[in-house]
């Protein structure tokens, strides 16, 4: 895999060793989530909206009503910017300055275009497989009246980079000898144990996609 | 408290009845996490970069290198959309298009300044409290000179919302006879045991603010 472009757009400028802007990279931080928080403009008014979004190959797909704004702009072909972001700890330096978090962070950028015919079909499997592996099978699919109420668009990253910072905190040099605590507080998103719809008719064994989460 | 006063910019449109306008909701929402997505716009090019924040009142401080992107944009006065989401599971109803997610999540629009004198290490500590309470007074705090390197935004909240979903899936009527499983997986991030500094010289206890961490 390649490397995307590097210019003033993706250019990771703070703490420049932390950047990456290999695909492969790149990828690895998406795939971690299926949450991204997606940026775009309106009237010279930035908007940034937390939604599910599935990956395949150098393309993000997005998803969301026929109405919505975020649906409406990304798909007239404005730039827009998609953000993953995952938090791995909190890092305690023993100077407030140098406190920082353990991340893993993605920013891509390009333009999105509407997404129809069957190829729509096939886009929603992508953002469901990025939720849960094996859901989409194990669902009752979209009609055609669904499918119509839907929007999907996809993006062709045209550049991006990731930003990650792993261990332990760096102090100044002098500071090593003050009697304060440092380290790092690691983060952990987990599932827990999955809660049955009220409505569940009886006897419906829990799903196999459910299964063996951790 | 009061409402934000609701318009096209703030006004949830998908869903109305997860959209929440007052005060006390939208600040829960942002002080359950310490990581915001800041969204701003540089050449018509939107940008969404996660960053920590802190809240204090109906404002939100951001911090970074002086040089960087976000912080001069900002400070420099234009348009910036800061948001906070939290995924809380995930909803698995019976039909692929009623699948959803539980969330909250706040979007708050404003237009921030840069903070000087001695306000300035007064937001610092915002930040660092709301990662969390108590570290500041543990940390050697910082010298004119990390203080000259940090540039420090506030931003009076303008406009904002809340969205928040709770709850079991809601599928069509006729999906409920399906023998397809239904419910949450609920999702929540924790704080795992702390990892002492290799460097940490020995016999420094744990730091007060890092126990009983949950």
């Amino acid at each position: 895999m390649s490397e995307y472009p590097i210019d003033q757009r993706n250019k990771v400028k703070r703490v420049p060793k932390r950047g990456h802007y290999d695909q492969e990279t790149v990828y690895a931080v998406l795939d971690a989530s299926f949450l991204c928080h997606v940026g775009f403009v309106a009237d010279d008014q930035p908007f940034v909206i937390p939604t599910a979004f599935g990956r395949k190959d150098n393309k993000i797909y997005l998803h969301g009503a026929a109405t919505s704004r975020m649906m409406v702009h990304g798909g007239a072909g404005f730039p827009i910017c998609v953000t993953v972001t995952m938090v791995d700890g909190i890092v305690l330096a023993r100077s407030a300055f140098h406190h920082s978090m353990n991340y893993r962070s993605a920013v891509v950028f390009g333009k999105a275009s509407v997404v129809s015919g069957e190829e729509k079909e096939a886009a929603l499997k992508i953002i469901s497989d990025q939720i849960l592996p094996g859901r989409w099978e194990e669902s009752r699919l979209p009609n055609a009246k669904e499918l119509k109420a839907t929007t999907v668009l996809e993006m062709t990253i045209e550049q991006g980079s990731a930003k990650i910072r792993t261990g332990p905190p760096k102090d100044d040099a002098a500071d090593y000898q003050l009697p304060i605590w440092a380290g790092v507080i690691p983060m952990e998103t987990k599932y827990m144990a999955p809660v049955p719809d009220p409505e569940l008719t009886e006897g419906i064994k829990l799903a196999a996609s459910a299964k063996d989460l951790s």
